[in-house]
């Protein structure tokens, strides 16, 4: 931490600052500027201290030296963490494709997608059972039906399954179907749930919340981390800015960004992050080029029937189209994006 | 509805847009302007039926005509809702003030904040025994003796209580002694929980999400309401934009806006919104002038020694200021700040 | 300047920073913590040199010390700067009141308006003859003649006149009649212009540019003042954000962050803020509460048939109205609002 | 235009702004739904009168249908756009790369740099002499004497060279010696220097204003276009966001928005949009994906003593390096990257 005092801060005001430092067990050094005094401050600080310090009298700023995370932080010399599910490795070098729809509506529209998707190399099934809304009045999912036709779905495909969580009650009952759990943006601060996931070794995908800095979604990461469950992933999915063309706007220069701050695989959502089937394919690429582990995509057989976000899904066909480009860009990049483990059945 | 035809849709494409429409039982309405055909849909439509348009071919746009939200809408010829808790009501025209520690922290630091802060005229007494911390390893509050001190302070100062509930699984701890219920910006969206405290008739005080427009956020109210609790006031706290010198920005055009929006009470936090104690006066004056009915502020008998949020509490003595110029400032405009009932034993 | 080494910096590394910081002729010392080495630099560094460092080797971060602005910062134990235009002041601790049409359509639509704000107490007329236009098939203003108008109008009332300047090579012209010259928001950072207005005495209103923070409005003014015109009036009119309900988000918090970082006087714009006039009383008075020195108003006879920004016009009786509430309320803060030198001949 | 009336909205207030509506010479058609009435209006609306209706009472919202850009909006069955300067084609599915220091600092930088970007396959030379500086006190550019060292790198290299225009005044001057103009993030919205760079035929690259909606952003071409300069590329750079670890967010979303909205060539600029050298090779690649037609890089063969932007500029070896993955990504996505015509003497 590094204390600046101010102009006009008197020699009680600076003497009781660093005194409040040294009460702390930690140590003082005193920079005597041609304006300003600042206190560096050596050893580790109570997260509280900084801003105690910066309420005292005298004080211009305090600023952190360093990032708050622990667990999560980027660890000199040793290699990013990979996560394996279900024969498919995330965070290796390789592409994983993560697709499905985003809410299963029936039986007949998740196994349709389920099988497509598995045909043309999808690597993981998405699909929702629980939604969270932003209406009451909107269908809020086909909740334990749903979670159990994607039982039937990776069954039949042999596609490791995400789907969402979101109440720390319902941990036992999707924890025991997914191989991946998929905590929305809407939860990315949810406390109390970040705590039930962290006592599982299941892996959660974390997607950033919409407000949310990055720093402050490592932080979340690290709630989880500190929970005792180190199967974290992090998913991008567009963050709330001016611009409303897009319906969020995907912030991929948080994958360049993640990679130096965390060893934590990175995926990116670009159809939440678009909100328009059209701009999926364009940021899926982008999302590779840029460095993503991986990708979730909507995929749909009848998107505009989609009884949820039918405007950001793909078509089964614009999938295979997306496919069809994705495999050989990766390959030029030096990436695999290895043929699915998935045997459809 | 408002469906807008791109200019190049063809006869069929348009058929089958208003085809569509139709048979949700809808009513629809063919204009052929100069360069785009544009379908006005009469019928209350299905909240699904908005994005399956835009993604239909020849679709170029579709938009909603009306908020949302019901319960929470501003209703023609009727009075604003006002709230009552012990004595004091929200949302009559008079101004109140509800104030008191970010966090319980200690017996004595509750209840000489209470102390203060009911004998300078505040009406209700804030303070959190649950606090979702960006950091697993910050303090995360006293828990259930924190609630107890809360009972305590209650009795002593005559004060009714505000204080933050975080998790479905607590609602009958924390309603058993809250007289408001506290829904904290992190959890503006957590529908579980906004769900199980509308399952009561303890007010709540939903905070906006800091990545949320005001329409997401009524639509937040909105659950509680559906799920049966009348008793909802909203609580601007400040949004992320790309300013900052103050932790957030405190949207004061919030409460013009909600005013003409909704019939709830509107609740302004300064503390939060800007970050900085030497902000929070200037600011809760603006917020009474802006018309919200009641602001919520944070006050410690020694900022620089909080555990949480020092620097923006305000010291017991600027609390006593700035209540020396809110009072005759309100009056001015014609609002009481009434004189609390409580009565300090 | 502080620089926070990187943990894995090497010695060679850490020197070689040192050297260069010592080369610049700056003193340094040297802080070896915990896990990272600090290096906190004495005396004034050159602009460029924060970004040099932050790229060397080893280097983590390079924060700086202290604002950047010199001639704009808020000065020990001085006054704060007031400004004097045609007998109105500006930042004595009144509140002034700059009120007009957006943009000058007609004479009779000035004249109108004039007295009718003159008549109500404003204090200084505001009127756009140059127009800046988001569209290039939009009015641009009355140009040259909406000078002639204003000239008249100000002969009329005795009121000082606000006007915007768009273009450097219209200097002489508009500052020949314009008692304030106002530099929009889109201009905030258009620096040939800045430093055209900067070697006038006239008064200058610069509006923050609508995606600037305070730090680079402040920079702004700096511009101004280091081309020698000490008479800037900072004036804060919404900025972009998520939120799309109204046209701008207001950014009352500016008001407090600039009192303290600058001793220049700050003016707020609740019609540009707000886009919606129904928000504009509310928000006027919001900012004066808040402390600004001055307000500036839109005010037009017929807002529904302004030719620019009429959604966000005031008519002349919901200006009076305002007026009726304005002036008792800052009385009772303790702010004169002076009864206006105009005499409406 | 669509206008919605107000629930309440009175027979005689529908018929105002009805009557106002024919008044325009449009014609309406009256849409009475369940709740509501809605006005469709058929016609070229004047760009006024879409506040001057939100204004009138009765009124509840009005919505324009369409852009209102009429130039740079894509046309049906036509061809985008492409842009030749000396040799090289933007915009015709190939990858166009801009290369070279941000500011042209001296001879021996310069063509240091211009040789070493030749040989590496970039089309196009950029190099700054005329600088926005956020502080007056920082190096402004070298100026006349800047622009004659890119002719000389231009006749060294055979690279058409890009640079910034800040000042009508300065059009003679600049368009001069440069192939492309650039108008900088801070100028986007400088209407009397778009309306200057319109009256030429010189190539114009437009950045997108940093507080700019895409929308705001294409009206800025569409000045330059009306003024007659057909020759207009679009330019992301990167907007305000709430995100503090990248200088600015780029945003890609932008690429298949503009794709479909505009026929202009696509440019992005990864180096403002990031701010930091060690992400511009990851958002080159996800630009280039996303299919911008071409990219701006700011290379200096000595990072750490570069006067402007040094954190964010490429060494040699980098910009190297990422030629090294630029061009075969961009072959397997089928978009050529041509060997430049650049002949280095």
């Amino acid at each position: 931490m590094i204390v600046v005092l101010a102009k006009q801060a008197s020699g009680d005001q600076i003497e009781a600052v660093a005194g409040r430092i040294r009460a702390e067990g930690l140590e003082t050094r005193m920079l005597y500027g041609v304006e300003k005094t600042v206190i560096a401050v050596i050893g580790h600080r109570p997260p509280e201290l900084l801003q105690q310090i910066q309420r005292m009298p005298g004080v211009e700023t305090a600023m952190p030296v360093g990032a708050p995370y622990k667990l999560a932080a980027q660890r000199d010399g040793q290699a990013r963490t990979s996560i394996s599910v279900g024969g498919v490795t995330i965070g290796d070098g390789s592409v994983a494709v993560m697709a499905g729809p985003c809410t299963v509506e029936s039986r007949e529209q998740l196994l349709t997608t389920a099988r497509h998707v598995a045909a043309q190399g999808a690597h993981i099934l998405r699909g929702g059972a629980f939604k969270p809304r932003s209406s009451p009045y909107s269908f809020q999912g086909m909740g334990a039906e749903g979670l159990r036709l994607l039982e039937e779905a990776k069954a039949l495909t042999g596609l490791p399954v995400i789907t969402e969580i979101l109440d720390p009650r319902q941990v036992e009952e999707v924890a025991g179907i997914a191989d991946i759990l998929q905590i929305g943006t809407r939860n990315a601060q949810n406390y109390p749930l970040l705590n039930e996931v962290g006592r599982l070794e299941t892996p959660v995908l974390l997607k950033r919340g919409m407000g949310n800095t990055i720093e402050e979604w490592i932080m979340c990461a690290e709630y989880i981390l500190a929970a005792g469950n180190p199967n974290v992933l992090l998913c991008e999915r567009g963050i709330r800015t001016f611009e409303t063309e897009s319906r969020f706007t995907l912030d991929l220069n948080a994958v360049p960004l993640l990679r130096r701050a965390t060893h934590l695989p990175i995926v990116v959502d670009p159809s939440q992050g678009t909100g328009k089937w059209h701009m999926v394919e364009s940021m899926t690429l982008a999302a590779v080029a840029a460095g993503a582990d991986g990708v979730l995509l909507e995929v749909h057989p009848s998107p505009d029937t989609a009884l949820i976000d039918g405007a950001q899904s793909l078509s089964l066909e614009h999938f295979t189209q997306l496919m069809g480009k994705l495999v050989p860009m990766a390959q030029a990049l030096g990436r695999p994006v290895p043929a699915a483990a998935a045997a459809v059945t």
